[in-house]
C-alpha cells in the first residue's frame, strides 16, 4: 500500500502531490525561507470556509443562516485547525527558522494552523478545488457528523461566559454605545468589557442582539489567543 | 440569440439555470416568503470569498498574503456588490415583502448585496463550484483588470483618515488598550476612537501595526453602513 517515496503528510492526508514543490511550500513557514506559506494560507482559508459551508448548508437542510455560520466559525478555527495539525503530526514535519524552533514553534497553535490551510491551498493548486474540498470533507467527516442540530452550537455570549466562570471571573460589561440610521437600516455598536483581562472589544450589526454577539465573539477570540 | 423563456437575470449573468426554483429563492428576501436567500447568500458569500482569492493569487504571483487580503475586502464589501447588483438590474426582479418594498428595499445597498451573494450560491447547487467561480470571473474581470499592484489598495487607517476628512471631522484617535502574552506571541488590543460620530472600536492583532488598521477596518465600515 505505502509508496515508498510517499511524504508522511501525503500518507496522513491522503493525497499525493503531482508538485511535490506545493507540499514543501505548505510546510514551510515565513521564518525559515521563501518561497513560505503565507500566500497559500490566504488561499487554503478561502478553500476551507467555502468547502465547510457547502458541507453545513447539505448536512442542515433545515437550519438558518446565523447557525450555519455559527457552526462554520467552530470548525475553522484555531483550535480546529490546531486538533487536525496534531492528529496529521505536521509539527515535525514543518520547516521552521532556528529561533522559531528553539521557542517551541513545532508546537504553536497558530503555526500548526495556518500549515492546516496552506495544505488546502496547496491541494486546490496541485489538483482543483473539489479535490481540496474532499479532502476537507475526509478530515472533518467525523466532526460534521458529530454536530446535534437539536443542539446547536453555544453563542459567543455563552461561550465567552463559561469561559469567564471557569477562571473565576467576572460576566462582562455590555454597552450600547451608538445607534446610527432610519427605522428600516439601524445600526448599533455594543461595547464588550472585560475589565479584569483588559479586554474591550466593540460589535456593530443591524440588531442589538446581534451587535452583542459579534462583541462577545472578538472578546472571545481575544481571550483564546 | 435571447432565448424567450430566459429570465432577464440569467440573460444579464450570461447562465440559465436548470432548476429555475434555485434563481427565484436567490431572488427572495425573507420579507416575501419562504424559501427565502438567507440560506443561499451564506453560501454564496464563501464562494465569492473563494473565487476571488483564486483569481487574486493567480493574478498577482508576487503579491504578499496581506495585500492580497486587503484587495479582495474591497472586491466582496457591500458596495460592490450594490454596484454589481445595480448593473444586473437586479432591484426591479428582487421579491420583497410590501413594507420593504414601501420603504425603498428595491435600492437598499444591503438588500442587493445580499441578493448578489444568494445567486453565487444558487449557481453552486444548479451546477458546480468552477461554474460560479466562472461567473464570479466574468462579474468582476474588469475591476481585477484594473487594479495596478504597483500602487496598492488604501489600507484601513488611510480609507479611515480620507474619509472622514471628507466630511471635515478630526482624525480618529488610536490608544492600545492591551498587550498579552510572551514575547514570541504577543497580542495586542488598540481602540479606534472617533468621538463626533460615536465610533469607538478594537482591533486585536500579533503587532501594534495590524491592531491598528483592524481597529481602523471596524471603524470604517461602521462608518460605511
Amino acid at each position: 500500500m505505502a509508496h515508498p517515496d510517499l511524504h508522511p503528510v501525503e500518507r496522513a492526508l491522503g493525497y499525493t502531490f503531482k508538485q511535490p514543490q506545493l507540499l514543501v511550500q505548505a510546510l514551510t513557514h515565513r521564518s525559515f525561507s521563501t518561497p513560505h506559506n503565507e500566500r497559500l494560507e490566504f488561499l487554503g482559508d478561502s478553500v476551507l470556509n467555502c468547502a465547510i459551508a457547502q458541507q453545513l448548508y447539505s448536512h442542515f437542510p433545515d437550519l438558518p443562516e446565523g447557525v450555519l455560520s455559527r457552526l462554520r466559525s467552530n470548525l475553522v478555527r484555531q483550535q480546529t485547525l490546531h486538533e487536525i495539525a496534531t492528529a496529521l503530526a505536521l509539527g515535525e514535519h514543518l520547516r521552521l527558522g532556528d529561533g522559531e524552533v528553539k521557542s517551541g514553534g513545532r508546537n504553536r497553535p497558530s503555526i500548526l494552523a495556518d500549515a492546516v490551510e496552506s495544505l488546502f491551498g496547496a491541494i486546490l493548486l496541485d489538483s482543483n478545488f473539489d479535490q481540496a474540498q474532499l479532502i476537507i470533507q475526509q478530515l472533518y467527516a467525523k466532526r460534521i457528523a458529530a454536530i446535534d442540530p437539536a443542539t446547536p452550537a453555544k453563542d459567543p455570549k455563552t461561550l465567552l461566559q463559561e469561559a469567564l466562570q471557569s477562571r473565576h471571573l467576572p460576566l462582562p460589561h455590555y454597552e450600547l454605545i451608538n445607534a446610527t440610521g432610519h427605522a428600516h437600516e439601524q445600526i448599533f455598536s455594543i461595547s464588550c468589557n472585560i475589565p479584569a483581562l483588559s479586554i474591550l472589544t466593540t460589535g456593530t450589526a443591524n440588531s442589538r442582539r446581534a451587535a452583542e454577539q459579534a462583541a462577545a465573539q472578538s472578546a472571545y477570540e481575544a481571550l483564546s489567543k
